[in-house]
């Protein structure tokens, strides 16, 4: 059979890293071919990319596949298309300066700051009108497209598609469920000495939502991981574990964790925590794990990734771009570990298989209203993905996890009116605003706005 | 049509009171007569409610149609009656003193302490026991009787009944929304000069859970009520208004607010929150209106209630039996203004009624979980109470409800386990415990069960 | 206070009879008073309505509260109506001559014929245009209007005006209960002698959907209906009784009849069958009830209703509004047992009630679609309706009425992709239809439709 | 990894070619290895089965792996079991020509009689008191083993299991969906020259009741198989056509049809029927597709399954165990196609997944009723089945499907109360039963009733 020819757009993608491991996958991808064009507000970073992206698609055993184009205008970039990839980064990382550091000087801390919480929601706002305009976009030009969004808020990205476009065949992707795949791998090995060829091979049952998703079932051929996990938990529950077998690595990489919110949830509620500790720590009470930078780091592991760091790292990637630009650095060919590529495969008449992903809510989640974003299991095959009943999470933790479901959901109708002050009703009820006064909370929304006006002008006021 | 004879039994009722109350209201029923056996474990208590209670139905026009008899054995209590009267006191003014006192200590204030939040589980967890009882005694010896729960925390009695004995026909009832239809009526009256005749008149929609329900809809024959009450919170926010007419009220009576966390909580959300501002407080975050006894006080105008209050309160309560035994007060013959006697009557076969309730959802909230026990507006008819479908709350709202459903059900579940670190998993969800680290809330609660362990042991340990 | 001014849309009412009754309600309400404004596509009819109207309305004690005026233009009628009332005839008697007759020639025998089989959906296929034209035209001139539609069938055109216009309000509301009520006070007077003062104090819980509605729960006061139903229908099983007291009345009115279908199917599911009989045989396979006009009579108690027939009495009843017209009768003035007027005077801030009632299902149908129109109390408030949740109906009666609910989501999604194919679809799962097979079936559908093009042409095809 | 020894029990399998596929199927399947405990009322059936079994089971490449014991005694044959496999004959033939042949004396056929209509139900009937014997003695005996159940009424015996014991692991399997499968592989050479390797290679989403199974989807690799069919059943409607490749098959063989049921139902509701055409036929209205025997062979190709056949067949198979004991006949070892073994397999810890099954809905066939049984696709994992969400069915084909669910639903109401009148309210309402009045309906079920008396008493009366 002759290889399948994909027109794909790819939105954004500046972030670079990003986009060269889909540039690798795709080239080394069987059954498919095709053409990538490329659309970013940012020109150069298309163009850097296009040739980039061809450079990388001539490495290929047995030939370039894929042709890469930048375009200028949305709509030729969109026009007919049977994919398009959204990976955008709302407002620059000024913004993201303002979203985390203003709430940092009223004392709330946020690791990452781009999911919920004061930074999330912030990034939120900025983030529909975006989303609005792709929806409608995609509306015009492809509406049978398959739109994969690897934007954060994941939720709140994919859910304003389905608000503008409930037609539109969208789900969004997430990593971090694998990250925790590993780490169940890592407790097989330290507590049965047995090694798990891939991740693939470590089967679990998600549900949740993003960043805030849980495994309530997970094992390795006829092992049972819940019990290694209970062993692995009692034995690294307050030094910490890191699954990339270094040793406290979360001292010097923000990236890292010592997984000791997971272990803790785990031993309180029975279910595991499928996402890094940095992003599981925003969505309970400050005074769980964030009461300060000190307790974070001491006593759970983790570190705040400061936005200095974003900036020095983007510095490094606008360099490491203009080395492989010049020649001077090459990329290596292989597998990137993401699973975008093997999805697209798989709508498009590959392999079907089994994995994580945020998709509204149409009955896999029982008791969670219909139409929210959630992450679950769901079976890709030729033009659809099919949800797994997810297994009932423990009452406790639907405590948790659905009053941001509700907030979530309470955001997209004040976005979709307009309304700053339904936003603000949102943003209180977050578990980590909620550790202040409402004057408090008011001033800081205030000043988060007014830091990231030229976003949300036009929209919002 | 000759008067209904009814056996009702009677359990607990020393609060006084609210024992005076009924008997008030069952001497001047029409259509009924018949039993009511008292049964309480201070006896004394049983023997002097029924000297006041044949006392108060001598005095009914027309003559005695209630006879009053204290027993001794709930089985005797209980054997082949229609109805009995749930309203007992789980543990004694120390135990409330333990389950408000020692949070105060952590810095968490608690102006009731008998719902949710730390001494609200602590309750629980003592009425637990006892409820499982009366529900294993009920379905023994009057398994179609009636059963009508007054005692906090209310959701959780009345669902402990449900789930020891599912068939059981129990509803909880609570005078809170009444107090809020009296607050429309003043609003009425304020706003438009216009006074309602009775609370009856004023019509409203309400859900949610007891002691955080909300009114949806509310009118005054054709008048909408949420016209009126836009206009009267914008009046008091802030500056306070008291149902009762007094100005101030709330700095010199602990049972009064100034309503100014529903008129917060209105203008915020759109619907009205139906209970005391001090019972509301309870369910949101710390720092919302309970940051310390004198912003609730200055600022949101409610004061805590002392136990000491409560002691002086029983003590003059006690006395005033006392003096009714004695003859030298007079008990002055009249409508109580609750229900549960008109609501007895309904179920019997008198006219029938629409009222709010406490019952398992089996439907009448979507989006709420089977079986939790919520409260709505129900339909009393002839051995029947029909729930009427709620409009839904906004989402910014079920977050804030949600959270303690779900605990709520939680905690049940762990109660018939009987697991103190369920228990505890559901503790540190409450939004108020919440604004401790794990390690105080753990020393906190420990203190509470070591405190209470009286009425703990041989259930929970 | 003063009377509330109403504006009131009148869509068809040639039928007379009907619309006499309710300006006979009209004239005797209190509280309300003001204009009916009378639309008619047979303007003499509106014209006549018109002046009988204010004939009426003139003989109420106390003067004349409301004035009718004929209008033209259907735009005029409605814009900035308060209320709209419709009550069309979809087609002529010529229309209902084919429903009922091309049926009889294929062995398909029914009573009334405009609910549900052969007839119902061909009147239905007629009912479709007019409905979504009403149902724009009031989305265009009176969005926030009260809508009753008393044309049958029932469900098909309330369904109809939800699916064009979402938003409107509107209920369907129908008599047939109220005939069971007054069967129910028959049998208590029957079997324990105590008469009813009213129909009204005759309590049921209904539920299911128009003209196959089922009284789950009956009482009267402190009496069991239930108890008393069944020594009643084992008395009447077999023979028949009709309600209005008259021996044998079926086989001389073709409207009563024996009620056997009713004691035949509450004997066998528990649950009282709430609609004549002659319309609940239409919803059950044709061997059940309708062999043959003679086992009909015979066996069942109840006659067909000739179109010969229904001629006869509209010539009687067009000579009644002459003779009205003209003087040489004279209206009586009094209370015409339908409760459209005190629905109104509820929706508009009089006394509210409970009452049986068609409306979309939101929750008060457990396991029934969301959206389809089914028939349970509801209590009437001001500006509301708010739906009791019903109770569980025997899962042997859920069989019966599901596939007709199903049925008619299925009309409707094939009447809004205008397909003739699909409705043929629904048309043979009919249970009437079924009995023939597919060949006859469409032959016969084929038929129907040619008899009625004039009302399908230019929607349909 | 050594291989899994498992103990499975194996009550019945008298059928004998059915247990001969298993037991080619264990004999080389990798990854395990076990005993095998027969259990039969027909102990000699048991025995045979032992010597075949231990036979097969020592031709494998590698060895025996698999031991065979016959076991007298219920309680021995599952004491401490992994699995349990069900596959019973609830009666003799002899019961079976009563179930076929006393509906066919009015007018009634019955291509099977197994699964729904007056012989299902009386098969039922038998078989309720057998599998809650059954359930009963694995909850005691194995409360933790895999229960698979092969026989038919599937539905209803898989739900008596659940009724009797909720906590069981039980599922039902069929093969109907696997011989679509293999329709589907042959429309698509038929139409567009490509040869599937194998039946695994058409992927298709089911849903709905065993023996009434609907496909929502299909492809083939990047080919939509719903155009394919719409070509296919456009050229083969009305002529019929037979997935194995004989000409006319249905004329000579009672198993082969010529899928003109399918074809119709297919092009009407657009979703294909996944069963075959003698079970689908008996789910609908006698006129379709059973009017007589002639026009079911003539018009729509496929024919009734005489008794008289099944006893023919019983003796070659009895003969054919003869023989294969004796060493006359040799077993040929070889993939059975049934996908028992793969199941067992993947829950014991193999390759996960994903096939049609039958298990409560707990959600995955939403709008339909909980813990129905429902045949949906379910993803296979260790110790664990998860269901897919199952794509709605159209409405007229709900409208179909419902009304024997609840049917089946209120049977087993009436089954565990051990009602015969609320039997026969469900047997009545069967479409097929639903051809006959009520009177011959009764005296039809009375006479099958008395005919297989001697399984019925002691349970039922």
């Amino acid at each position: 059979m002759a290889d399948k020819f994909l027109k794909i757009a790819y939105i954004g993608g500046g972030s670079r890293a990003w986009a060269r491991k889909l540039m690798c996958d795709l080239a080394i991808s069987e059954d498919i071919t095709g053409e990538v064009r490329l659309y970013d507000i940012d020109k150069g970073a298309a163009n850097d990319n296009r040739a980039i992206g061809n450079k990388i698609s001539e490495m290929a055993e047995g030939g370039k596949k894929w042709n890469y184009v930048a375009v200028d205008d949305i709509d030729n970039a969109l026009k007919g298309c049977d994919a398009v990839i959204i990976s955008v980064m709302p407002g620059t990382l000024d913004e993201m300066a303002s979203d985390v550091d203003v709430p940092m000087s009223y004392g709330i801390y946020q690791p990452v700051g781009d999911t919920v919480g004061a930074g999330g929601y912030l990034r939120a706002m900025r983030c529909v009108p975006m989303f609005r305009f792709f929806a409608a976009k995609i509306r015009e030009n492809c509406p049978s497209a398959w739109v994969i969004n690897y934007t954060n808020p994941m939720t709140i990205c994919t859910r304003t598609l389905y608000e503008e476009f409930p037609d539109i065949k969208a789900f969004g992707c997430c990593h971090e469920v694998f990250g925790t795949q590993e780490l169940l791998a890592a407790a097989l090995k330290d507590v049965c000495g047995i090694e798990a060829e891939s991740r693939d091979e470590i089967k679990v049952d998600v549900c949740g939502i993003n960043h805030f998703t849980w495994i309530t079932k997970a094992y390795y051929k006829d092992i049972d991981l819940f019990e290694v996990f209970e062993k692995f938990s009692d034995k690294y529950a307050g030094k910490g574990f890191c699954a990339n077998g270094k040793k406290e690595a979360w001292l010097s990489n923000v990236f890292d964790c010592g997984n000791c919110i997971k272990f803790e949830l785990f031993r309180r509620y029975g279910v595991i925590p499928a996402a890094g500790d940095r992003h599981l720590s925003e969505f309970m009470p400050q005074k769980w794990f964030l009461e300060s930078p000190e307790t974070a780091l001491e006593k759970w592991k983790f570190a705040l990734t400061p936005v200095s760091w974003r900036r020095q790292d983007l510095k490094e990637r606008l360099q490491e771009t203009k080395d492989i630009l010049s020649g001077k650095k090459i990329v290596k060919l292989g597998k990137s570990g993401e699973e975008g590529v093997k999805q697209l495969k798989a709508l498009f008449g590959s392999d079907g298989f089994v994995t994580n992903i945020n998709m509204p809510n149409k009955g896999q989640m029982k008791g969670y209203p219909t139409g929210a974003i959630v992450e679950t299991n769901g079976l890709f095959g030729l033009n659809g993905i099919t949800p797994l009943l997810a297994n009932p999470l423990p009452d406790e933790v639907n405590s948790l996890v659905l009053r941001h479901v509700y907030n979530q959901e309470a955001f997209i109708k004040a976005a979709f009116r307009k309304s700053i002050d339904k936003v603000f009703a949102v943003y209180v009820n977050d578990p980590q605003v909620a550790s202040l006064d409402f004057s408090a909370a008011r001033e800081m929304f205030d000043k988060m706005v007014a830091n990231t006006e030229k976003y949300l002008k036009g929209y919002w006021f």
